[in-house]
This record gives structure tokens, C-alpha cells and sequence, in this order.
């Protein structure tokens, strides 16, 4: 069943000190190459039973210098998470240990796998498709408990199930529509054809509208709410972002190789992961007002997908205020009343004549009171009422969403033929592109580039 | 053999989005806890032989959700790392998915484990002398391959072997004068017996400085070299400073759950680690004079291993760079005339009676020439003529060192003792004190206060 392949071997574990890291192997040479390195007084790797554990030493052959005490996972193709042959070394923790471990199995015969690439092995020789494929990566950069059980639904083949249940619906239409033409029994068989298109074509267009309407939803679970937090000097953004960084679970993502600045903050507020942006630029300057003037703050807050606009209700609305509030007017939007512990000297009124008065939130971030209403008003905006959905197949990759789209207008396009009046023969291409768009998200159909695209955005080790 | 404990767990790979995260359980329930959220087909993972690898899923069994998609390495006592039952549970990488099956583990039996309580049970149940675990976080943390190395032979028992033998040859010494005292044979026993004590503790003091000689440089490998590059502006210290970044494998070091001032970047010269101090300091200000006068600079100066000064040959020299050179006369240093590719300005022989000679080394950072020499004066400095000694045991435990220093000067004291006449009881004392300060290297007389402080500077799950 699995083609052949060079063996590649990686990292597998996240960088970094650790108690346990981890060295893949996968392929046909697998043990092969592992056992030139491995040492123990007893059996080679070869000879032992699939699915196995080994204590040992990696040593260089060449040099007879011990690399690292390891425990080895021993896994023979077919079951395993490539298909392949499967060596894991588990070595000693630790940056250098780690690294030392791979150069000795590159040495002796593996090549350094690409990024996704032993997922990508599992894809091409069957385990699991495209869409699954993708949840794998998804799961490893889950936010939230929310998230991830997204990608774990769709690793189990929820979304893959109903994409292939369309697309088999497609298919027999198609074939029945052949038919139809090839052998008509009746004189109204062009009039049967068409209405058999347009039924088919609404339903299936039904089934995917359902599923864009989680798109929305989803793609905030994979990718985290963008989320400014503004207002003027001294009103509390920073005491709030300090809050939700030391009371929420905070999640403080760095691409690895790259410089400090683009380490990414998110918060998890009641399952929904808010992306924290620019914070270090809001705790640096509290100039907020002056940095709104400047084309950069414009394109923050054009690029948030949430503005928590924070006023201090002890002092009165300023020009600042107005100005922040018209910035901001085009943003899903929160409200924050901060310092509530104060005597009160906002107008309340004007306030609520300029920006929904639904969407303002009383709270005092100094003795936490309103921070919980402030969360349910978070989750409510994305969420409302979907609690009891949790088993919802819901659509997060913005590759599926735009596959889904163009989908659904390619079944526009057939229905809005059949009304004009088109012949059968062209509206059936339509019907037929529907088809393979949608085979384009399981990875049915699908290019060559679009794989190498695909698994090139994974991490290392997978 | 092995104690009894309450079930311990933890995640023990690094923080982090990586491919597999490790949740690693250890005790006499690890198995029935395991059980009690692992669901698979076939059978439960306490019906399965040691040293085998098991496909399932992490399901939480009060909601019925399942957690993860995992793989499950059972090992039983006690050819395990803490000859207590031990569980690996492999899942998908990525910070939410290894947390919740950790939290779904703990809210069915297990106890979150301490930093380093893995490796803690290891030593009590005799798996690992108190050297060898502290070689395993040694290991985890080394820099480079060479202090990887010293912290291998020290975790294979090396330093181990050969405490053991000093305390054994002292003990044996102590049993005949323990024999003598009790059954003079001859008139001069107290003479012999003077002179034994005297002998075995001149040659065990020599085998303790053998061992305290290669406490710098192993004290090196395993913290590293603090090491400051300094100069005026524009010399070229941030391009050193990222060549050295860029072209040697530059490690970055991030302590979890700090900000992100904390950052340690090390890179590998030639097997020395360079931990470079103050660097994000260097590349926001270029007044580097200005700083000099403030303490906190004076402070770094005076902790720095190596100072790297560096001129600019195409310029004369200051009074800012007599200043930086008085500044650092104290400190090992390697002063750079920089930028020779540039006609030369500085006037050599004027810095010559400045600096040692030796110390300069003429660099182009631009060309990437002399770079070689500089790299060779930096290992040179710290590890002359050392390459053919690669199997030394090296000391490099500051806890150990200090403990081989009082072992020494408690053999001192037997030395100067019997030498001023003191009686052969009391000059005892000062033997058997020598005897206990060695035995708490290998952790064979230990207390449990030293226990618990050493572990907890482990990195959780090891």
C-alpha cells in the first residue's frame, strides 16, 4: 500500500529544554539506519516486534563517541502515523542532546524531513486526507480546549464525511443526468434533466451555506480574535491586559528563529482565544491618541476583529474619548466603563448616545467586579447561545471556506443556467466543477503545488 | 525495592507547538490511572506486557469527550527511569492538546509532579546517585557538545566511580586506625598510625585537586562564559555580535512564564558557550561610554567571564577608549582591532602599552577575515592545549565543587593536625568529616532539605 519514499527523520518535539525530545524516523530504512547507531547488549532494532520499547545508547559509529541514553520506539508500517516503518528515539531532553541525535541519524543514512512532511506521508499513502491532514497542524496550534476539539473533529473525519457525502450526491446526479441524455425514454427528458439539476444543485447548496455559517465561528477558534485594547492614558488598559495575561491561561507563542518582537500574546476568555494586538506597543506608549493619527494604529484597528475601548468613568468624556469612539466605529466593539470604585462624573447618557448602549460593560479592574460580565459579553458576540452545539461540524481553514464558496456559486451558476434556460450539456459542467472544488478540501482532486504549498505551513517533526 | 509513592505526572516535553507532546506518569497507579481514561478497542493497557506501544484515544470518562488522539508507551518496574511503573502518553504537539490530557489525568488519580520529582524517585529508588541526577539536568541544559559530553560520562557514573573510591580508600584508613587505637601491637603504634593518616590524606588531597583543576573550565561548559562585547559606537560590536549570532548556532533561552526581558542567547565557539550578557543593551544604545558610568553596566562588567573590546583601526584612539580599557583591566579580555579592511589610523604601539599584546587580534567583520583567530584565542583562553584530554572527568557542579574544596581542607587540617602533634582521636574527626563531605556529592550522606532544594531547580517532567 505505501509508495516508496526516502527515509527522512526530525525533530518531533517543541524546541527548547525539556525532560524528554524526541528524534522521528519514517521509512522503508528506518530500522536499518537506526540500528547503525543504536547500541545495547541485546537484540538489533530489526529484530524486534512492532509497536515495542528499547533501552540504549546512540553512538557514532565512526567515532565510537556515545551521543545520548535513549529509550526507542520501535513501529512497522502499516500501523503507524505514516504508513511507514516508524523509529522514535527518545532521548534526554535539551536543545544539543536532541540536535546531536538527528546529526548522527542524518549522517548514516536519513535525510532531513521537510516541514509537515511525515504528515504528508500519512496523506499520500492513505491513511488520511486532506482536510485531516490540515486538522493535524490545527490541533498543534490550538488556542483553546474550544479549538481544539474543532480540530479533533475534523482529524476524525466529520468534515471529510460530509464533503464526501455531497460530492456522492454530485456524482449520481451527474451520472443520472448522463444517462438521461444518452438514453431518453421520454420526450420531456430535457425538462426532467433540468429540474433534477436545480433540485440537486439547491440542496447540496443548502448543506454548504450550513456550513459557511459556522466559518465565521471557526476560523475565530483556529485563529485566535485579533483584539485592541484602547482608550486614553491612565483609564486601565493596562491594568485589564495585565488581568487577562495573569488571570487567563495567557499562551505566549514565538516563531521560532526569528526575533523577539514578533512573539504572539493570546488569552483564553471562556473558550474563545483573543490574539492580544500590539500589546507591547500599548503597554510602551500610553499616548493612545497621538499613535490613533498614525496610518499604522488605522490598520491595527482596521485588522482587529474586536476593540475592547476602555473609558475611565470618573472623569468626564473628552475630545480624545470622541475622537476614539468615532476610530473605532466600524469594530465589533466593547465598551468598558473601568473604575467603577470612583465617584461617578461620565455622562452615561451622552455615552449612550454615541455607541451602543448594549455594548457597554461596568467595571472596576481594581476590585475585579464586571470582569465576568465583561467575558460573557466577549464569548456572547461570537458565540451566542451555541453552547449546546459543541458537536457541530464547523469550517475553520480559510482554504476550505474559499473552496466552499466558490462551490456554492458554481451551483449558483447552475441553478441561475437551468433558469435562463442553458442547455444541459453546459449547465453539467458547472455541476461538475462543484464537484471537484469540493474534492479539492478532502484532497480528492488536488494539485501537486498545492501539497507542497499545503505542508510547507507545518511545523517541523510532523 | 522501589518506595511507595502517591502517582505522579507531568508534561515532559519542551513547552511549546512541536509534533508530539509527552504526558509521562509514574507510580504504582500509573497504569490503572491511565486506564481509567484510555479508550481503545482491544485490551486495557494493565493486560499489556512492559515496553510496548499502544494506539487510543484520551476520552474524559464523566463527560464521554474525547481529549486526544494519542499513543501509549507502557513500562513497567523496574527497567524504568524511576523503576516505578511509568506511562508515556504521546500526543499531538501543541500547548492545549498536551494540557488537557494532562488535566484529564490529574482529575483521575494522578498528582501534578514537582520539577525534577521524576528524576527524584530515580535516585530513591537507587536507580541514580545524587551526581548522576543532577548530570541528567546537565544534560538537558548543555550548550554545547562538549559540556553535553561531561554531563554524559558524569550521568554513566564517572565522577561516581571516583568519589566512591576516594571515600572508600578513606574508610578503609579509618578501620585501621580504628584497629591500631583499640589493639596497639607495638610500642609505636601512635607513631604508625599518624604516619598512615598523614599519607592517605596528602594522596586523596592530591586526587581531589586532580579533580578541582578541571572545575573552571568544567564550570564552563556548563554555565557557560558570561561574556560582554563593549567599545564606542560604530566600531562594530553589533556586527559582531550578529555574526557571532548568525553564523555559530546561536540558542536562545526563554524562561516559561517570564517576560520576555529574561531572553539568555548563547552561541558555540568552538565547543565554549558564550553566554552573551546584556545584549539586547548593546543594540539599542551605542553610548556605550555613557553607560559604562552607571552601576548596573560596572555591575555586568564585573560578572563578565570574558570582555570583548573592540577598536576601530581606522580611527585614533579616545579618551572614551582609554576609559573602556581601564574599565576592563580586570577582566579576562580580547581586545579587537576591528575594521582592517580600512586604512589604519590607530596607533598600534600606543595600545600595545596599554594592553597585553597578546590579547589583540586584527579583525575584518565586513571581509570575515580574522575570525578564525579570534575564535581560536576564545577556546585557547579557556581550554589550552586541552583537545587530547577528552575522557577527563570533569567537575562542574558548583555544588560539587564546593564540597570537593571543603573535603580538601578538612584533609588539610588531618595533615596540619598530626603534623602539630594532635592526637590521633581528634585528627579522626577531620578524616571522617572529609569521608561525609564527599558522600554528599554522590548523595550517599544527604539531607532532605539538600534534596528538595536541588530538585526543584529541575525543569518539570524530568
Amino acid at each position: 500500500m505505501s509508495l516508496e519514499f526516502e527515509t527522512i527523520a526530525a525533530i518531533s518535539t517543541p524546541p527548547g529544554e525539556g525532560a524528554i525530545g524526541i528524534v522521528r524516523l519514517s521509512g522503508e530504512e528506518a530500522l536499518t539506519i537506526a540500528d547503525r547507531v543504536y547500541k545495547s547488549g541485546t537484540k538489533k532494532l530489526i529484530e524486534q516486534k512492532s509497536h515495542t520499547l528499547h533501552y540504549g545508547h546512540i553512538e557514532n559509529p565512526k567515532t565510537g563517541k556515545i551521543v545520548d541514553e535513549v529509550m526507542i520506539s520501535v513501529m512497522r508500517a502499516p500501523k503507524t502515523f505514516t504508513r511507514e516503518d516508524v523509529v522514535e528515539i527518545n532521548c534526554h531532553g535539551g536543545i544539543t542532546s536532541v540536535n546531536q541525535v538527528l546529526q548522527v541519524v542524518l549522517q548514516f543514512g536519513a535525510r532531513l524531513a521537510e516541514p509537515g512532511e511525515f504528515t504528508k506521508r500519512a496523506f499520500l499513502n492513505g491513511r488520511i486526507d486532506l482536510s485531516q491532514a490540515e486538522a493535524v497542524m490545527d490541533l498543534i496550534r490550538a488556542k483553546t480546549d474550544r479549538a481544539m476539539h474543532v480540530a479533533l473533529q475534523q482529524l476524525d473525519g466529520n468534515l471529510s464525511t460530509l464533503i464526501r457525502n455531497l460530492r456522492s450526491d454530485i456524482l449520481d446526479t451527474l451520472a443520472q443526468v448522463e444517462v438521461n441524455i444518452d438514453y431518453p425514454e421520454y420526450d420531456d427528458v430535457e425538462t426532467l434533466t433540468s429540474k433534477l439539476l436545480v433540485e440537486k444543485a439547491k440542496m447540496v447548496k443548502i448543506q454548504i451555506q450550513h456550513l459557511l455559517q459556522t466559518a465565521s465561528q471557526g476560523k475565530i477558534l483556529r485563529e485566535g480574535l485579533a483584539t485592541a485594547i484602547i482608550g486614553r492614558p491612565n483609564v486601565g488598559k493596562s491594568s485589564l491586559l495585565n488581568f487577562l495575561l495573569q488571570e487567563e491561561k495567557a499562551i505566549v507563542t514565538e516563531i521560532a528563529g526569528t526575533t523577539r518582537d514578533v512573539i504572539e500574546e493570546y488569552v483564553n476568555v471562556r473558550g474563545v482565544p483573543l490574539k492580544l494586538v500590539d500589546t507591547a506597543g500599548i503597554r510602551e506608549t500610553e499616548d493612545i491618541v497621538e499613535r490613533i493619527g498614525v496610518e499604522k494604529s488605522r490598520q491595527a484597528l482596521a485588522n482587529a476583529d474586536l476593540v475592547l475601548l476602555v473609558f475611565n468613568q470618573n472623569e468626564k468624556l473628552t475630545e480624545e474619548d470622541n475622537l476614539l469612539i468615532k476610530a473605532t466605529d466600524q469594530n465589533h466593539r466593547i465598551v468598558i466603563l473601568n473604575k467603577m470604585d470612583l465617584p461617578n462624573q461620565l455622562n452615561l447618557t451622552k455615552l449612550e448616545s454615541l455607541v451602543d448602549p448594549d455594548s457597554i460593560v461596568k467595571t472596576s479592574i481594581l476590585t475585579k467586579s464586571g470582569i465576568d460580565i465583561l467575558e460573557e459579553k466577549i464569548a456572547n458576540l461570537f458565540f451566542a447561545g451555541e453552547t449546546g452545539e459543541k458537536d457541530a461540524t464547523y469550517v475553520s481553514n480559510v482554504r476550505h471556506i474559499a473552496l466552499l464558496n466558490d462551490a456554492e456559486s458554481a451551483l449558483d451558476d447552475v441553478i441561475t443556467g437551468i433558469e435562463s434556460g442553458m442547455p444541459v450539456d453546459l449547465v453539467q459542467i458547472d455541476m461538475t466543477r462543484s464537484w471537484e472544488l469540493l474534492g479539492e478540501i478532502t484532497g480528492d482532486s488536488v494539485q501537486d503545488e498545492l501539497l507542497t504549498q499545503l505542508f510547507s505551513q507545518f511545523c517541523l517533526g510532523k
